[in-house]
């Protein structure tokens, strides 16, 4: 803890609740709240006040003993931590309906990237539009990541095809992983920043609740 | 970590990291692997050895000293754990592009539900065929729920649709929602369970981690 407060180590479980923060705190100031108390805070977290000050005390706190937290500051702040204003130029791989669900129903944006190329092996999607970009083919992947140095890449491919194209994604320069597929990318190659979306395991965790849920 | 031993109290982390297990000794069954060690569990885990067996003890154990764990008999375990061989009835609401794209790429019998229906209000996706089922008009979810008792909801709607819906979803007898929309039902109607899953927010993730990444 000593150590996370200088800003040197922030646990895994912190930095994800971060982008509910922001939303949140998103959300509040888009209603027209300026300032919150850690407990208010604490309830649309679904988490305790002291453990919403321990989060932010990780980065050097924000808030005011009696005042709580300006709701537009502690947003920018925590904005600024995610990296939200910096747009890392990022490529889709996968442009079936899957790329093409994800890249519509989510603003890269506004969450820290730009995407600037989409890229599938299919000859009949090549060509196609998605979120504005014309599909290129894979086989264009090397000399398109030399032009536009792509470092992200948002992968919407199954997890052999995820793993075979693993090798050459690295040698392009991606270091950041945002993969739908089964293919775990940090595991194969340290050193890279990955997050993995099991949509599959979040629905049994569902079950679980379903199942074990006390009838009121 | 007592009262999680003897199976009263499990907490929400641990359950979260259930399906991953299920997922990796799945995975592990499929290549023939007949017993694994804490340690090996883990390092597919991402995690520890001793944060292995203190997961799997909240369930009473299922490794032998010096032995290791039983894949199969392991993945049968969890599985069992977390319900995946009782399918409940789901209903899916929100015939668009996320909705296909989910029950397309979610195979929900082997994650312990049956979808039963799906809903629009859109007259266009209105018969429209879902994974084989054909799209009903969301005036027919009452009439419907009462003649097949769903008891989940797989919400695929944006939130402030979800917010004016969800009054009716609860009183037709919806007791679980997977939740891709921005509002939060189990804030709003507690007692149910809710799996969220914000997109977004993972993306911001991957942002904070390219971003802070240390160049090797």
């Amino acid at each position: 803890m000593k150590e996370e407060k200088t800003g040197k180590v922030i646990s895994r479980m912190v930095i994800n609740r971060l982008p509910k923060y922001y939303r949140i705190l998103g959300d509040l100031m888009g209603r027209g709240v300026v300032r919150i108390s850690s407990r208010e805070l604490a309830d649309y977290m679904n988490g305790t006040a002291s453990q919403i000050r321990q989060d932010l005390n990780c980065f050097g706190g924000f808030g005011q003993q009696g005042y709580g937290y300006n709701v537009e500051t502690l947003h920018g702040e925590i904005g600024q931590i995610l990296g939200v204003g910096v747009l890392t130029p990022a490529i889709l791989v996968g442009a079936g309906n899957l790329g093409h669900t994800i890249a519509n129903q989510v603003d890269l944006r506004t969450r820290g990237f730009r995407l600037v190329g989409a890229f599938d092996s299919d000859p009949e999607k090549v060509g196609q539009k998605l979120v504005g970009l014309s599909v290129r083919d894979i086989s264009e992947l090397e000399a398109f990541c030399a032009e536009h140095h792509p470092r992200a890449a948002v992968v919407c491919i199954p997890g052999p095809s995820a793993e075979e194209l693993s090798a050459r994604l690295i040698a392009c320069g991606i270091v950041g992983f945002w993969n739908f597929s089964a293919f775990d990318f940090a595991k194969r190659y340290p050193g890279v920043a990955a997050v993995n979306v099991h949509l599959g395991d979040s629905v049994m965790t569902l079950s679980y609740l379903v199942k074990n849920r006390k009838e009121k």
